[in-house]
């Protein structure tokens, strides 16, 4: 049931060729979600006005270049994530004026003229973090969201970190990727005023456990304003901080 | 929104004193899902017949017997499960004629006559496993189902659970409690034609892990006939092997 | 029956007090293993009229094929899971006339001709999961239940459930295959009437630790009316579904 | 080194009784960090305006009074969390003007006259997880955050969690605590626009291993807008969703 | 045997070319479970001549002593292990010719006079493990085998257990009792002929995880005549033990 | 210091060269256990009298060939155990009339001429705990037990398991491997009078978890004559139970 | 056979009689590690010149109490870990000159005059960690290194830590106490060029899992100066930081 | 802010042109951290002399080529760890007088000149733990420690180990490598009157999980003088032992 086809019946009923108790009858036993359906599917996408996003793993080159040229055909801005080699050809094939970015596994399309709205920084210790902070980077800039990438600043060697600060004090949200132990996003949740989002990658060995030992030391964060994503998900922190950023930053 | 108040309104379209444009924007905007709430919310009970339960684990006696002596008062029939001893003495003074379960840790109180409808087996090893298969028979028992017990089969002496295999026979369903390896359900699955279902138990020491083993061997049998519930869980398996049951025996 | 009295049964038989047919149906319906022998091998078989199921991961493509041609030729139905591409070959290449279902990585091969019985819904969220749950669905339809396919319906958009929950009411048994936080069947628990199988999937990354994490959401379902077997296992969850199934619709 | 001390260096070289060489080796020598030790301790606290809070576990009843009267007698707002009873008597006994929240086992003490900015809602399923949600709450009211909550709201029983859409879209942030299976901020996720904190509760038994599942429930959700926190950390909640609802609701 | 077999044989006793105790024993002898039951039921018992042995943990102390009186009546050795305070006071008010075993946690009473079978060696690391070396200790003397307790014997101090080397080649099995690292068994291993049968104890602290360490550390074992038993689980250790005794020192 | 050095320095004293104090200081000081290094070394194998065996998993195909063929050359029996297809062609290239084993992955070559010592029997419950069982009974035979294969056994059909008792009767020691639910031995340890030797073997999916479901099912065994070892390890099982065969068979 | 059998047996062959050979045989026969015993025994003691340490915990206050007054009869330094409020009682009851550590929860007895040598620090960040840090601290200074204690030092707070790095600077091993996240020792390990003890602490809720989270944190350390003991192992740390601290202030 | 930059600010101080209260001002605001920049950056080379290493996992061929090439180049000895067979390719042709070090996956170049200070023994049982013991000794050997190798030790023959008990004592520190149950470190470590670093090593099948069993047994040592690093991290382990050594051997 579609708003029309709830108008109609309303109509009937006004016309008196359908009793209010049979209308009555019709609304409780048909499927009123309907009406709720596209307020409801769309409610956060319209809210946000943050694209949608294709998660390419698990998919097939053919299915997510097939994805990706409708909803650019549709005028909206969109983005693949996880795509691998042959996905990359098959999307670029497909779209060729599709960016392609290696280090954060992603490919965009930006064809909407927004303005930058917000603003996080995004945090890593080395260069094996990289692919997911490019990640959570390339995806919070389709968003609209301007990012400030501080990429190596490890707690081993602490004045790194000290030496951004300035930087860091700009952002609306700040996210911290970290590997191993994961101790980056405590220290940096000290230093700053604002959300930080913490993504622990599975880069280690041995205990590091595929990233559940970083997981582990940001669940057990001894400063307040951190939270948490599932390992190596740059891209959930990335829509958390644009919501965060926009909401700090009003047009 | 409950179905007065939609019947109101479409009268108001009906005496033509609200238009039907105005209705469909109240509807489109009212929490239409209250309307769904009654069919919704009471949608299983309705379906199934099967009273509501109180899980007194984690509520006071106080609470626990306020909760029962209102049920109660509707002519359900009642049953509280995982009831300590102050529990006991609180609902027993406020419902002085409920039946105290010991060993199933439950008070029941039945008030409706309806035949019984459906049978089952509840099968355990050992003494340990008692109060776990008791709860699942006591709870089949008041929501009208015949239990057969069997509490004295173990895989370790194979030739009495051979023994009542007859009685197994019966059953439309059968509900298997076992702890430690947790290998009886797999050897019963082979045994008869219906559902199994598998309830681990938390007894054992050491690496039975409070019943986690057990819930992995049940996990990993090789009988299809096989499904699990959450350790300890009696009142669960009853309720659904009450569910097969009585699909089973229509009246 | 101990040896007492089997003597005594037999002394009957030699005193010509009992005739040797009698007394052989006596032994046949008593608790004689090795005479049930056929009996218990095949009860489940006999009382279900399931046909048997090769379980084709670990077997090579020539045993799987062999298997398969054996049954095939005894005028059995004939199912194959978890069948790769070479095993397909094998199998086909013996029994041409059998059917490959790609996404259910299963062959069957279907030469009865038995009528409907009972109906099942198959519910999954997104299109990773579709091979868990074509495995049921195929499965269930060798077995002759007919089988409901839904499968775009995920927690996170809730509309999409409520707007098939009429289809759901129909069915006998409910199979919900789900990955990463295996909430799907609680939510549908909440809204049907039947029993719910539900089935992990090892779809997710990170702490979706290969299905382990929509198994334990699963288990401690908060609706009593789910039941919960093991990761990515479609088959023995259209097993039961299937028995439940016949059981609510005889004929 | 401290600011005293600091200017009193830099004044030997304005005297000339210090050479500016010798004055920067000293300068590179000294722990500066002592300088920024008061700007860095107070980094946060000064940004976010929010005042300390005392976690009284793991703290005897008398240092938590003495803390929480030393930082009354400063004129600050205070908030003890995880108090138990002795303590709330040594508490009260101290500052008589506190106020015991037992539900959500907290004192708090508000001597400042802030306005409320921002407005988030907590949402809980059961009675179970109360202490939790109201240890949220009862933190982001002392924070000056408005808080609406909504506290009979779970999976099982889908309607009345939409029954409340509208005013989920009232808030700048949703904390959702949930034991069990911990699909709850899934379903939340995708019905609004802001981010959503999810909070695993230790409620639970069997494999809910204290909580330990709901939490893998919400890392895996695939909701891209919640964010989690420790289990039962209903204090990082409200904290983090407090400094959203400010940046949302800037005055 | 199947059907046709057994007709066949009843017909030849019902011809009276077979004589009703010939076709007794002939069924004695074939598979037939039920007359077997008595033979499977203490078919273990009847072999290895061992009494039976009553687990007094998860029973009550008047059960534990009704179990244990009606035993000891019956003219049979007993021994109750995992008994409590509450349960020796009972055992002993009904039983006071019964001795107990405080370091075993044990009581036992001897009334036969079996020679000692067979020769086995106990060893433990330290003080904290002889509550489960005392516990195979008794339990394999009451069986009638002779041990030799070797009890202060660690790893980090590897001549102590050098010293006993002799005494070690005496033993037809040898039991390890070890907490913490669990490495004895395999020192021990290397130093005998005869199987090493390893208990992992609950002793330690932080990772050992009661017990869980040292057993992961006995199971990995370099030694091949190593074995491992559950943890804590002296009473399975001392079985086993006595079975191979036995075996190796025939009467 | 081996024993010529030894008699060397003794004869000194007996020649007068070397004073008693001065000898009784050397044997003190110099590394003694390199006279136990023989005894100790070659102890078990003394004891025993099993070959050596060569586990060749983490070797390269050279160094198993190599050693093969060095013990080989030695006159003694040899085996080596999880040989893959390189490392065949390797051995048997070096010391051809060695017989491979495909299904157990072993290679053995004997050419010692021992009578038969003991009897085991091997018991698995299907095809995929083949190379397992195998490993077990290949290396039973090489060290001259007599093997009983029972291999299409399973707790999903307990009357074929119930049809072999007989034979598992005539053994010494029985070997029991399992992958899934690991219940079996559980039910083999009540059937039969001698110790049980549990396997673990890596079969199943989900959570199975590469075997650890069955050893835990194993380690709660309640048959009390049933131990374990690792996951997979048929050689270790085979070395304990030829232990205790022999004892039990001695000549 | 201690050095004076073996004098005289060497005595023997001196006065000629006993012959070489037969001695020779005599010594590869006997238990030679007895003569090893005493040096292998007392080797590490005599080595580090560190008193034996009695660990209370698992012993009974007497037992305690009298090994420790047994220790200090014998003119050692004593130290008791571990004790609980009984076994301090009795202790101190035994030998009143000794000094009860109450935050430590340990008893030390100085009575050797040594001077101090070597110069650890110990850190730890709250109040929580204090007990294990002052385990740590007690222990060492009873083996007579100087201690520094740093406090009140955590990464959330990263100037603190700054502050303190001169203090630092002078240590010879740093011991670092942490529980939740254990991201203190990697912080530290970048600013000092000893080796860093880390010490997990099982402060901490929710999936600090005990203690287990830090220890995770810890093992996967990027700095690699870091090495690790058990959960709350502060003597541990302690007696491997003196060993380092001994060896490098050499006297 | 780097030196001059201070320098120049100070110098205007001096010279008058900036008044000291507002260099006070400028200094307390500015990142005065970069000055401690070096000093911390450098920190614990400068002390300990040890040259920087490459981890080259994770690293492309190329990358690590050029550190290794512009570290070369710059004087130092370089070190990269975990080189796969491309990797020494691309480093032998930029760097063709690095030696290759096939055992222990690591290529070295040592162009200082600097006598070896201190002694370190790496010990491990097999064949298997070999590449991790070989990274502990080259390491060591690159950072100028003398390295005793003892290779074949094992705790299932013990007596190898005692046969090298003299030349464990003349080491500083001792590095053991295990797999399987890791109960090495615990045995050395009574030995030894030196610390134990411990490193599991990944080796093992089964329960051996990896490593994780080792690790286990090793934290749970019930020498004190153990401490432990990651699972295979032979290179931690050396920089511990090279710092312990290097105070124990000053020059």
């Amino acid at each position: 049931m579609n708003r029309n086809r709830l108008l109609e019946l309303l109509a009937s009923v006004e016309r008196g060729t359908l009793r209010a108790e049979d209308a009555c009858e019709s609304l409780a036993n048909l499927p009123f979600e309907d009406i709720g359906h596209a307020r409801i599917d769309h409610h956060r996408v319209l809210r946000s006005g943050l694209p949608e996003v294709i998660y390419a793993a698990g998919k097939s080159p053919a299915q997510t270049a097939e994805i990706f040229t409708r909803m650019a055909a549709a005028g909206s801005d969109v983005l693949a994530t996880r795509v691998d080699e042959p996905t990359v050809v098959a999307v670029l094939a497909a779209v060729p004026q599709a960016t392609h970015h290696p280090q954060a596994r992603a490919i965009s399309f930006r064809q909407t003229k927004t303005t930058a709205q917000g603003h996080i920084a995004v945090i890593c210790a080395g260069t094996s973090d990289l692919s997911v902070a490019e990640e959570a980077a390339v995806t919070a800039e389709l968003f609209g969201t301007k990012v400030t990438r501080l990429y190596d600043v490890g707690v081993a060697g602490i004045h790194r970190l000290l030496a951004v600060r300035e930087q860091l004090n700009d952002a609306h949200a700040v996210i911290v990727c970290a590997g191993m132990e994961g101790a980056l996003p405590s220290v940096v949740g000290g230093l700053v005023g604002v959300p930080v989002i913490a993504v622990p990658t599975s880069v280690g060995y041995g205990v590091s456990f595929q990233g559940a030992a970083a997981l582990l030391g940001m669940l057990n964060s001894c400063s307040p304003n951190v939270t948490v994503v599932n390992i190596d998900n740059g891209f959930g922190a990335a829509y958390t901080a644009t919501l965060i950023a926009r909401a700090s930053d009003p047009q």
